[in-house]
């Protein structure tokens, strides 16, 4: 048979990364592509303590049909948490747990976004999301970043020539794929564009409990008196993101919608797997685990900037990063980023070429993103010793 | 701020079920409205015992990130178990673990359907479904249920009016609500028809597991040599439903768009549960386990017959079943349906009006559907014998 599939999966194509990704799964390839949190930092014990105990005790709760919203004591537990560490929701605002913050991405997009509208989003950008985007036919604009966040000027004038925009996508801290962190005084700039030009911001922030130096920035949810921001965050990076247990802090009426969008999805999330982040959070020190995580994050990103600083300087430079999970390194002007990821395959390290992470592929890109939290410390090291090599073999 | 929603939610309306619902939480209520498996059922203890074991030997394995086609193990497993026990799955299928089978409903639709495109489906039906389709803005076609399935007259004549119809979607075992079996003559003709009319089915299975009575029927996708059906599966009614893990057997093309749709929902399905399901197909007596379900059923189920023959005959009549989760029962002719089942509601029991799962809900309809299998045996009596004391009051 011959199937006619819809309009809006014939838009989106396999991408750069998927191609890499086939090569990452190579058992003698070092793989510097993946966005796979430290799994040393995974708190297995306490999951394994508290897991027997609720199939012990409350077996029937943790296994049976439950409600779309989430559980109830998790999302109780999250919306005092998040107000009294980062002031973010306030009474407008209601609580939603996703499957995995990707959730968010996809069903804030079913809920708002017709065929053709757009979305201003960071150049570049998380390629997960804004393959979410694109599956709801969304038309992506691409904002440029500095190194202290989006080009704000850019934005406004995105803002002035775009008709129809429905939000603002940022990941304000540690940002996917550069490491960026938006500056307070820009969030509050972005706050004030979206509420004058009257379009929402999404703010996904997965990476924000990773910062290992340098000084928490408030979230832009947390200025939110208007109703205008959406707020995703998610257990994958500082519990386990197997368990794909994410959330959403959003107007209510906003809320609302993406409930009736997720029954249709999935019904609910997993509830074994909100059982256990609420028991975590509620009644074990979580503190003290996300010192522990930042301080394995700490170490191992500083193993990865001195072999960055040792191997591939002065040829390629990176950004340096306060938190988070990647470095985005850059080559020098005239150099062949694509051939260049091309050939670090063929000697056996992947890494993701910069253009998977642009509205527009082709558009040109001297940047690759290195993950640095997947890989074993010598592993890492050796990866980016044959970057290193390879760079001085190829780039004049 | 004044949100602007997409279209595609603006179609969705709050369901007659969901203010049911409502009442339903009240614990002095008796629910017979509920689609919940019977939780004795659970096996509780080997998936305290396979979780223990996962979490002490291969903790990373199940709280990492994982591929989104699901856990190799259990789709290998699934694929030879399928093919074996049931001829479902050729050459051409490929598998994919999704979050419930609900999820199923909401890829295949994504990726198949542009919107005012038709589905044709069961009248009743899975309200479930139904709104999964509304949410991609299907334009639905219900064809009535004779009592050995879907009308196919009125299929042929549904597939001959209807233009750009994308898929058939039918719940052949103990449908939900009516509780109909589609006998094996009609599923060769329904396929037939398919293959004629060059559209595609979608085989919605949960419940097949759970037959205590009468012979079983072959899938409609065992028939599949042309591959034209798509089977969705699942393990909330043989397993768990918490754990949010189905599955779905199609055409290798199908499945690869589903799985670019999936992607950029929730990335994969909780690794976990996929983990525990195979461990429990695999490792453990599986059938014996079945067998037991079963048991719980038959027995279950008799009971409410038995309640159902004694309290509400002959003024209420009812569909008899040889598995599922549903009894369809059915007022006199004149009756006023919605009125009884609010009456029911004063008198602290929940049933589902039948129009709720109508593709138009205003249509006329006497029939009500009660589910059996959540309720402790003496309230499941209880709430039938107010239904009965009600239809005496009531219904002249």
């Amino acid at each position: 048979m011959n199937y006619k599939f819809s309009e809006r999966v014939q838009a989106l194509k396999p991408s750069a990364i998927r191609e890499i990704f086939k090569y990452a799964a190579d058992p003698s390839v070092v793989s510097l592509s993946a966005g796979n949190p430290a799994p040393e930092a995974f708190p297995v014990r306490e999951i394994a303590e508290i897991s027997a105990e609720i199939l012990k005790e409350r077996p029937i709760e943790a296994l049976q049909y439950s409600v779309t919203e989430g559980y109830a004591p998790l999302r109780g537990y999250l919306k005092d948490y998040l107000k009294s560490r980062h002031n973010i929701g306030r009474d407008f605002d209601g609580i939603l747990i996703t499957s995995g913050a990707q959730q968010v991405m996809d069903l804030l997009t079913k809920s708002l976004l017709n065929e053709g509208e757009t979305v201003l989003c960071e150049a570049p950008s998380f390629i997960g999301s804004l393959n979410t985007f694109r599956s709801y036919r969304a038309h992506l604009r691409g904002v440029p970043m500095d190194p202290d966040g989006m080009n704000l000027d850019a934005l406004e004038q995105a803002l002035k020539e775009e008709k129809n925009v429905k939000y603002i996508y940022t990941i304000p801290n540690f940002q996917n794929p550069t490491g960026i962190t938006m500056s307070a005084e820009k969030r509050r700039r972005l706050y004030a564009l979206a509420k004058r030009y009257g379009v929402l911001i999404l703010e996904d922030n997965p990476y924000g409990d990773i910062r290992f130096a340098g000084k928490h920035i408030e979230a832009v949810k947390s200025l939110d008196e208007d109703g205008i921001v959406v707020y995703a965050g998610t257990f994958s990076k500082v519990i386990s993101p197997g368990m794909r247990v994410g959330y959403c802090v959003a107007p209510k009426e906003i809320i609302q919608k993406m409930v009736v969008c997720k029954q249709g999805e999935d019904v609910h999330t997993n509830i074994w797997s909100q059982m256990v982040c609420y028991e975590l959070m509620a009644h074990r020190d979580f503190d003290a685990h996300l010192r522990r995580l930042r301080e394995i994050y700490r170490k191992k990103s500083k193993v990865a900037s001195d072999a960055l600083d040792r191997f591939l300087k002065p040829k390629i430079t990176y950004l340096p990063i306060e938190g988070g999970l990647f470095f985005w390194c850059t080559l020098p002007e005239g150099a062949d980023m694509p051939d260049f990821c091309r050939q670090a395959v063929l000697r056996k390290v992947c890494v993701v070429p910069g253009n998977a992470f642009l509205t527009d592929e082709a558009q040109p890109c001297s940047s690759f993103r290195i993950n640095y939290t997947t890989p074993a410390d010598k592993d890492l090291v050796r990866g980016i010793e044959i970057l290193g090599s390879l760079a001085r073999d190829v780039i004049p």
